[in-house]
């Protein structure tokens, strides 16, 4: 059975989220993070040299990074579920979105908490450069989202998986408000009414409310 | 005929590469960066909100994320090239190296750029335990291209398409002494003797020598 290394309050919400969407069987074992630093505890840096998380064990192997363990899934347990292939009309919006997660919505993220811990003057260049970017980001994705019910178009695929954890979790490590976005707030609302978002959320996460609003 | 959207000195590298290695004909239109700012110039920013690079036109649309142009240049001309299938026993290296690119190596770029300029003291903990993440991400990399001619194993794939900038061309951007990762050096090397990296890169960038070691 695969087994998925979960750390709290991270990216790896996304494969538990995953695996239930599929309604693929799994055994997860937790790791919290340190109170004081919030990196990854021993136990995940015994597994892994970058302590990563999502991890998963599968096949007599170790599997992280979260694009790779969601693509390698898909191929071994989806039957074509929560994809779109080549053929079909909205393959390369599928392709964009689940790409756009890790490519330009997380990394803008990282950015803005990176600056923010620097400790730098409200005005210093940085910050409003970054922020600017980060409202550009999140303008493109409010804009899609009001005219689209999930990111690839009319149907709930992968893309969203990889999307929503720095919507929701990755407030807590950085406070945005999302209120100038009501395409992104009427999105997580449908998202939050998806049962195999609650269940994993209420598995591998459960003294977490999410942040969907 | 695709046309590439070409930033010099920019991820877009990455397509033109691509197609090059693919033998794919296509038209390249070129920008430049903002000479002060080093931003996207007007140019890209009115094909596309982010003014995001790399961006293709093919099939009556644009598709941004280079991530994205990959697996879709590969699934509609790559006929199996350069990538592993489900199938492959390095499917899982394949996965895991492609997505490592934008999910790892890339953001702990940025981050220390981002660190640097906001220009911290030199024993700044933000500074200092940014440094350490790349050195473990570098490391990681290191170790893997010592055991491996290539990132997927003994295959030349896209996931080395992904990750070649950030070891060469984003160090204009983020000066990186890699002297101490003899694995990466060595890599590169194989990769600078590839005819379509040289083919691409004297199309591109050609106003550029590339970073190899």
């Amino acid at each position: 059975m695969l087994k998925i290394h979960h750390l709290g309050h991270s990216q790896s919400e996304r494969i538990v989220w995953l695996c239930e969407e599929l309604g693929l069987p799994y055994e997860m074992q937790k790791h919290t993070r340190d109170p004081v630093t919030r990196l990854s505890p021993p136990s995940l840096i015994a597994l892994h040299p970058l302590g990563a998380a999502p991890l998963i064990e599968t096949e007599g192997m170790m599997l992280a990074e979260s694009g790779a363990i969601v693509d390698f899934i898909l191929a071994r347990h989806g039957g074509g579920r929560l994809q779109h292939g080549p053929d079909h009309p909205a393959f390369a919006d599928y392709l964009y979105w689940f790409h756009f997660a890790n490519g330009n919505l997380q990394p803008v993220m990282m950015r803005m908490m990176v600056a923010g811990r620097a400790g730098l003057p409200a005005d210093h260049p940085l910050l409003a450069a970054t922020r600017m970017r980060l409202d550009k980001v999140l303008g493109l994705l409010d804009a899609r989202l009001a005219r689209n019910e999930y990111l690839a178009g009319d149907d709930f695929t992968a893309a969203d998986i990889m999307t929503v954890f720095s919507l929701t979790t990755m407030r807590l490590f950085l406070p945005v408000d999302l209120q100038p976005y009501p395409g992104i707030l009427a999105y997580l609302q449908r998202i939050g009414g998806r049962p195999a978002y609650a269940r994993a959320m209420a598995k591998g996460d459960p003294d977490l409310t999410p942040l969907l609003v």
